[in-house]
């Protein structure tokens, strides 16, 4: 399996917030073609599976315009252009729910896709403790705080409640041996 | 937590064979902002982890230009229009790798992303054979067939080596019992 070459052209096609870029390659049996990728200049996102010291999944609820339906998502979201990646989840995690980690760890990365450059980061964190100034959240942002056992956490997950699912498999093994 | 009420405008920008649609909503507060998300009219993928006979995990090793690396898939692609999702596994695990599943069973669907309205429908497939016709690809398809065990499947899925990863969440539990 042979990587293929880009090549020109590269075109840019800007709607609202969200960059279509198509890119050419030139394929293994010497053809050129363009492919649509979801790509974004900085393209990371962090995220965290995140636990109460009584070890309950602190999860998010919240609208979410793809499948216009109430997701239960784990707290996370775009890296601001700079920042460590770790910190980015954990001023997530606080923005989004109100809770400062006690302990956290970096259980790896992910591409978000085959059609996208986007890099999902994950981390798993103990010991959260609620903060007093509680949740800051963006204009658009609406979100419900759910504490829920790891058990459910998983079974949400398995029945197609979260889109953020890389984040469950690489928490999977430490979520079991909680529950 | 309410589930936001759609309004018009709804836009649709159509960039190669991707469609950006802008949806607008009416937030909880009553203000209006418009999303933008990756749907498809036909919004429907199938993907399936597939075993051989002696338990060796069928994977598709292909250049993605989303990464721009090789990387390590599971059979998959879009289902067509009218086909069955079940269907439209099997018929992509032929396309891609020349194995028909023994026995195949549904184990989930997993919305792909808070921004698209893509839904992935997964599958099962154990005692998968070679059959003579080997694979049929499409034009710009390129795949080196792998086996590979279980437990490289998994630590494939855990470093980054794959896109599809709610697949390997859905099937985790067999693939341990497997190993």
């Amino acid at each position: 399996m042979k990587v293929w070459k880009r090549i020109e052209p590269t075109v840019v096609n800007k709607i609202g917030y969200r960059t279509i870029v198509t890119k050419t390659f030139k394929l293994p049996d010497d053809s050129t073609k363009g492919f649509q990728t979801i790509d974004q200049e900085d393209t990371h996102f962090s995220g965290v599976v995140a636990l109460t010291e009584d070890n309950q999944v602190i999860v998010a609820q919240q609208f979410r315009p793809g499948p216009e339906k109430i997701m239960t998502e784990i707290p996370g979201g775009k890296v601001d252009g700079g920042e460590d990646y770790q910190a980015a989840a954990v001023r997530e995690l606080a923005e989004e729910t109100g809770y400062n980690p006690g302990k956290i760890i970096s259980i790896g990365q992910i591409y978000k896709s085959a059609y996208s450059n986007g890099i999902h980061h994950y981390y798993f964190a103990t010991n959260c403790q609620r903060v007093v100034s509680g949740q800051q959240l963006d204009d658009s942002e609406f979100i419900d705080v759910k504490l829920i056992s790891p058990k459910e956490f998983i079974a949400n997950a398995l029945k197609g409640q979260m889109t953020d699912i890389g984040a469950v498999l690489l928490a999977y093994e430490r979520l079991v041996n909680l529950s």
